[in-house]
């Protein structure tokens, strides 16, 4: 049995030579991260913690603007939290928000070197 | 009736004075091209496709390396191309697909650019 490698450096023209493409596990693990962010809400909420004077936002904070219910914006906030581009800390009753790290950059960055040749990353 | 950017401006220390998140249109649009992103399957086409010694792949050549049918390859395909993140060009029978410009990478800055404060960008 060939691997998937083999498969795509065939003999037909469109192809030959072709190496480099992301496997499964790159891909997978790359659209779970993607998927965190492709939501409206999700989007609006990571805008709201860059935008604040503070860089952080309290959980309570997000409802009047998204226009969502604490339980919607619980939800959205936990898959942020779980994707690693949010960090919550806890302060009595309610979570403070804050981005984490560059994680939405690195993000960002890990899709546009998809469609960069492999061998050409500078 | 107040609107969101006055909500989100409001007293709470949070967010006083904080403006320029972004609304809800645009993170709809962001979030749908983001979506036809964050799928593994699309993202290895995109490698695939980048990877082509061409610059464009048969929509028949992914069948191999993706391990996939050809109507799934064809529904990948499809979502790509009306994300504006690919182009095909029906010859004969088949249709070659090439990056659409630089899709991927506005996006990429699109989402990048979401943990911009307003008025910081470079």
């Amino acid at each position: 049995m060939t691997d998937s490698t083999t498969m795509i450096s065939g003999s037909d023209p469109c192809c030959a030579g072709s190496t480099g493409w992301i496997d499964r596990g790159t891909a997978d693990a790359l659209a779970t991260r993607l998927a965190a962010a492709a939501d409206p809400v999700r989007l609006q909420v990571l805008s709201i913690i860059a935008n604040a004077p503070a860089g952080e936002v309290c959980a309570c904070d997000f409802v009047g603007p998204l226009e969502k219910s604490q339980p919607t914006v619980s939800h959205h906030l936990k898959v942020l939290t779980e994707a690693g581009l949010v960090e919550g800390d806890k302060r009595g009753r309610w979570i403070w928000y804050r981005l984490a790290a560059s994680a939405v950059d690195d993000l960002a960055g890990s899709l546009g070197s998809i469609v960069v040749p492999a061998g050409t990353e500078s």
